[in-house]
């Protein structure tokens, strides 16, 4: 395995980069586009790690799939209520679906689903920001995750969009605290850094049945790991959810600082990192690398 | 396994049905609610059914695989060129989504993209309609499967829509064909009848890395199968692929008529009918009978 | 007046043209650009022409108020139980907004709205066709008024979007005959071949309480004529109703042949005709001529 | 004049109320829903009035005339280039537009419009709060004239979705100051208090070419008067505007506090006020007082 993975980067990593930094986010703008990694874990313990695996980047809407999991160990089912499971189809109806939905959205892996759960967050947790980030820490075995204040803030300065999503959706009811608070807690959500190493760590329990491997914990059912994975299946990848499964074949979850991560039930994590975004907001390069990944393994869960 | 597909038989059968048989098209208003079948094929050959395993109903949108596998296997990705590979989110901005994408619908199995697909049959087969059929009984390894002039007729006089949705892509140029041509083509499709194991036989493929185990016959690559399975993942269930994929996991394809088909890559495709519909239109007890199966035998690809 | 209309024909005759002959309607795009011509009719009788005011041109959406009142005239508000009186927003949305509205068009100015006007002529008129022109016929006591066959045979030839408007409408119940009928008269009514000086005539009952200021007939209550005025001034210029407001300050219709109605209460009806449309579809030059009659006789409802 | 205005009144008076009272905005909830006034005022300065005419109430969106008069009055034709003109379609659709329509906003009249006639007035006024309660004083020659605190406060309290629009629109760069700020010019003009004759004095000048009759002060040129008439007309009343343009005839602005201003050019302008609203937000007395007078005294600008 290390072997394809040596050979993937390889691969990879002589490609011209065609992909742009996300530059809506100031502070993202500022990343080397050159950069590089994969880290690949078994649910055996093995991991496998090939460039800049080890170098921390902004998760981005990856930490949705945090706050959705830690909600969802909570409240179980009631996560529901607020939010459904179903893909949006695309981005640019969002508003019309929140509209028309009476502001349900349509899962919680898009902007205004994680809102939602950010809001729940603090209705369930005694302190939500740190009750977080021990949460992430505990799935990757590794205390050394932070988020990063000045993200954080640049997000919040630019992010007007989420306030009208936040707002539209408190004018449905569905929206229970203060906006600035929730929003407080989505952007620190967004901001938190981790490297693909750290990534592949904390999402191996959804490749174990809801267990961390390591340590033998349980944070969800076998139901429930079940239902995440489908849902990062048909909705973790923006208004790319069917390429990426056509390409990939793989449960995953992106974000616009340029990382992604999937899993293989039964098998393995993994976690790529490559600024460069396509024009659907996925990595250009990270989506490049896990096709290849899939392909030399034979690996998919189709 | 024939004792878990008779236990789940039985346990679907004892319950109250509380779905509605489609009424919008005459001919299957007509049909006995309380019909229940089940058909599990091994891709070693191994056959089990229960109940109405063996009598013929109409498989109305499971065509649609079909249709599109058939397409697939002569044009190949030239397909994509006039219809997409994405979620379509909800039926109800299918309208709004042409619109805006140009007359290109979002994927080849929600109605529109079936249309287009029916508009390619006519421009690459020497006769759309028989060469339809012999596709479809070749995949199922039998001879005796036919399309159900009533039904067809019954689907021409109340399919409005269709019309409409074939009109509108027309005024964008993405049909070629004359609309009553295409649409002729698209009603016989939907309207081909056939039983669980008859389809169970026929989906085997998809779960075989794209060749027909019986015969050894290739129909698609192992990378087209990879694609068709994920594109049944994300879009064969209506408005309702996220729903499915939680309680089911596996890949598949529902009609209206009241038959789901599903695949478990490497190992079995399955084949279920009860007429009475959910409110998404799928069929009540299908789903259940699919969700007993996966759930008892611990089988999902997540 | 002669003065005036004399004056700011020339003036427009002078402009370079820049507007483009609309070209998805086959027939339409053989017409000579150049065409400019003016007639004005007070409700005394006098008529004031210039330019190219006694040619021929196809009416095309003009022939959509004829239409409503003929409709109203005999079924009166019963009219409104299948079409609003609503300006529709944005050309855009109109599929959606028929979606949303389950099948009811938002005015009868709108395509679909003036469908549903030709499905009700076929219910209360013992010959559509022959009626509908001897309508016309009476309002412009003008015994010469024909409709192009060929203009209507390029329309239903190319016209895809009326087709699935008409179908669309049909799946809501909202279109109670054939659609090939409700089309055949809708498609006819649109290929109707009228003169400014006939269309001066043939609107100026609008301007004169409901009644023929030459024949002294009867043809809408006073309350029905302000309402068909109200409708022409918020429907009648498809995307731009605000924009002719501003310029020019009076109700009217306009047709994708270049033409343009528009009255002024109780003193005059004035049609316009120029090929060339400016963006949103409306005759470039005819809005010039318009806006500098009301500017320069400083006539205006507002 | 004043044997109509008694007689409407009294007629309206005796009717049984339908309407409700607007519910979401707490302090407009207190509010007497049989209060019922009319004051109508003629450019040769004759006031005729009838009921609670002189009592205070909530403008609401009324204030969105004087506002759009008072950024109209400093940068002419500039106004247009971040609102549009047009109809708006109907509510529905109002986020939707936006996000088409790059965050500009159909025109000023609707809330989306209004925030970013609020927008400019912080660009181009000293003091916009004093400034805009000057502007309105001075139209009305009145300067006891305030908006109310606990008003502004319950609508910022509540306003969920003009925050949303707001930060919507500032994500496209139409808002160009703080959202904070901007909605709190935007509540306050909301909250301003007027009587019918105070509303009746302050429009006069849109009935007399842009000049308040009392004093000769020129606020508009003729044209600017035109173009804001023909707004009212077109986008004055929500939903509702062709219904408004077919009883009444006349352009005007309602407002959820039950108000509602029209004016017949070069005649007279006429305010009247009853909180309970129909279904689209009009005051449903209100509309009928204004029909009835129209009515009898064969005054429509159709």
């Amino acid at each position: 395995m290390q072997n394809v993975i040596d050979n993937i980067y390889q691969q990879v990593k002589c490609q011209v980069h065609n992909g742009n930094v996300a530059r809506y986010i100031p502070e993202l703008a500022k990343i080397d586009p050159d950069k590089l990694g994969i880290a690949l874990k078994t649910i055996d313990g093995v991991l496998y790690v090939a460039g800049d695996a080890n170098e921390s980047f902004s998760i981005q809407s990856i930490s949705k799939v945090f706050a959705t999991s830690l909600v969802f160990s909570v409240i179980g089912d009631d996560l529901w209520r607020r939010v459904g499971k179903e893909p949006s189809g695309s981005s640019f109806n969002s508003l019309v679906q929140l509209e028309y939905e009476n502001g349900i959205p349509r899962n919680p892996l898009i902007n205004a689903g994680a809102i939602v759960v950010a809001d729940m967050m603090i209705d369930i947790l005694a302190n939500p920001e740190k009750d977080f980030l021990s949460f992430i820490r505990r799935l990757a075995g590794d205390q050394n995750i932070h988020f990063d204040e000045k993200v954080k803030n640049s997000e919040k300065d630019t992010g007007f969009r989420n306030v009208a999503l936040a707002n539209f959706m408190k004018s449905f009811g569905n929206i229970h605290n203060h906006v600035d608070d929730v929003l407080d807690i989505y952007f620190m959500m967004c901001s938190v850094s981790m490297s693909c190493t750290q990534l592949a760590n904390a999402f191996l329990f959804f490749a174990n049945h809801g267990m961390i491997p390591a340590t033998h914990e349980k944070i969800l059912t076998i139901s429930q790991t079940k239902r995440l994975n489908a849902l990062m299946q048909t909705c973790g990848f923006y208004d790319e959810a069917g390429e990426f499964t056509f390409r990939v074949g793989l449960p995953g979850k992106s974000g616009v600082g340029g990382g992604i991560v999937a899993i293989l039930p039964k098998q393995y994590s993994v976690a790529v990192w490559s600024p460069g975004l396509n024009g659907k907001g996925n990595s250009e390069s990270g989506m490049l690398l896990l096709e290849l990944l899939t392909t030399k393994t034979g690996t998919s869960i189709f």
